[in-house]
């Protein structure tokens, strides 16, 4: 049987999505192979639609896996119960969905939707700080919001690629491309009055001042890094260190060595992934 | 110089907010006394407006101090930005205020706020999963509601009360009262929509469904585990195994042996304390 499985993680305490030597941690790959594994009696390969690195989290990850049917694992609804029953608690399958041959977690995919958070205020907020990266001086929302626009369309992301573009060990001396195609690119400024605790709590602070904003990237595709290194540029801009302008020559250049330091993973999530 | 500081710490690798032996495991007082201590050069010892439990969080929790004034920390705001320099990461002073030599964390305080944090749905959330309980069975709202607006007004929480009334080893005879004035006891259901990362992605998620759920209430005082006793027990009448009339019958038995089960702690906030 042919499944597409939402997965969520907090990758926290994951060495990243994708499969490694044993000793270097746990992934998130190996963590669903192996509770596959032990349902189906053989092994199993899934494929997942965005590879997420050490400490990024997902709220909606994609996976495609050939599952063998077997007598009382033949649904995709008891598949997931199954599976949930033995996953370590940081990783969970929210859904799952019988799929045509053809659906591949990957290549199949049309879109991946990432979040960025970032808590903006003098002190740091201890139960925000697993998910969000705490930047202490002021931000230049408007500024970041027009550099943000720069990277709407179809662009070489050059400037903003991390290390690991190509296949390792694949030997292959093609360089591969780095254009993308971006269709969000925006900043907002979470509304803390609907959140877990916040609003009635922090009115209650007086003289107290926080945001929590989120940065959200839609693309067909993402280089690694990416998005990290777009945020640490971005909060230059943020920060009067560098311009608008200057932030629009960073991407043009195609020059890494011109872009912001990468940002913490803690603070990105996967959204979801469009099909 | 008499502090009043709002502290809010992640209880998850805290053995509670209240002092205790060394062997017991890090607190949140002992780590801001201890702190104190390092900035004023001589011991310190403040008082916490509430006592939280292993695992229970707090937004808003308030403290007070006598920090005698040195040169060049003379000044709340100087203070904090010491002190949050050498507390661990998560335990943060978030405002600090001067006040009236007579101004006492827990003996000035009119009402302390509470958010209990609950999953409804089929699946966990790995991203929830720190500050609320997982609950997949369908709960009744309504019923919930009508059992919690029981809890309003002035009455003798004895049903609900844990251990640890009495100061231990003071071999008082008298028993504390159980008495306490509940001012607020609601059951909302918070909108996704606003929240950190979920709503797009649940939507592009197909056939899934699922609530946060929060169990606000507010009163003068708390006693001991009179929060997740009453949450125990009210998850009992969301999924039918109690009527609401058998919530009220609980409540005026007076009896702990009659409540639902102690639910565990890290659903759990101070949210914030009025003076």
């Amino acid at each position: 049987m042919h499944l597409k499985l939402v997965i969520q993680y907090d990758g926290t305490d994951f060495s990243g999505s994708q499969l490694q030597a044993a000793d270097k941690g746990r992934t998130v790959q190996g963590e669903l192979e192996q509770a596959l594994a032990r349902l189906a009696g053989s092994p199993i390969r899934i494929d997942l639609a965005g590879r997420t690195d050490t400490g990024v989290h997902a709220w909606g990850q994609v996976a495609s896996v050939d599952f063998p049917a077997r007598t009382r694992l033949d649904q995709p609804g008891v598949i997931v119960k199954a599976l949930n029953g033995i996953l370590p608690n940081d990783l969970t399958v929210i859904s799952a969905e019988q799929v045509d041959k053809g659906f591949h977690a990957r290549f199949s995919a049309r879109s991946r939707a990432y979040r960025y958070l970032i808590w903006n205020a003098p002190y740091a907020r201890p139960l925000l700080r697993r998910y969000s990266l705490h930047v202490s001086r002021n931000l230049d929302l408007e500024a970041m919001r027009e550099a943000l626009s720069k990277l709407l369309g179809t662009h070489d992301f050059a400037s903003f690629a991390g290390h690991g573009l190509g296949v390792p060990g694949s030997g292959e001396s093609d360089k591969p491309s780095t254009v993308r195609a971006v269709s969000v690119a925006k900043l907002i400024t979470l509304d803390l009055a609907a959140n877990y605790w916040a609003w009635q709590a922090e009115q209650a602070i007086q003289g107290q001042e926080g945001f929590l904003l989120a940065i959200d990237l839609v693309a067909n595709a993402f280089l690694p890094n990416m998005i990290r290194n777009i945020v640490g540029t971005l909060l230059e801009v943020g920060s009067g260190k560098r311009t608008v302008e200057e932030f629009g020559n960073v991407l043009e250049s195609k020059d890494r060595r011109l872009a912001g330091p990468t940002v913490r993973p803690h603070g990105l999530c996967l959204l979801w992934v469009e099909y």
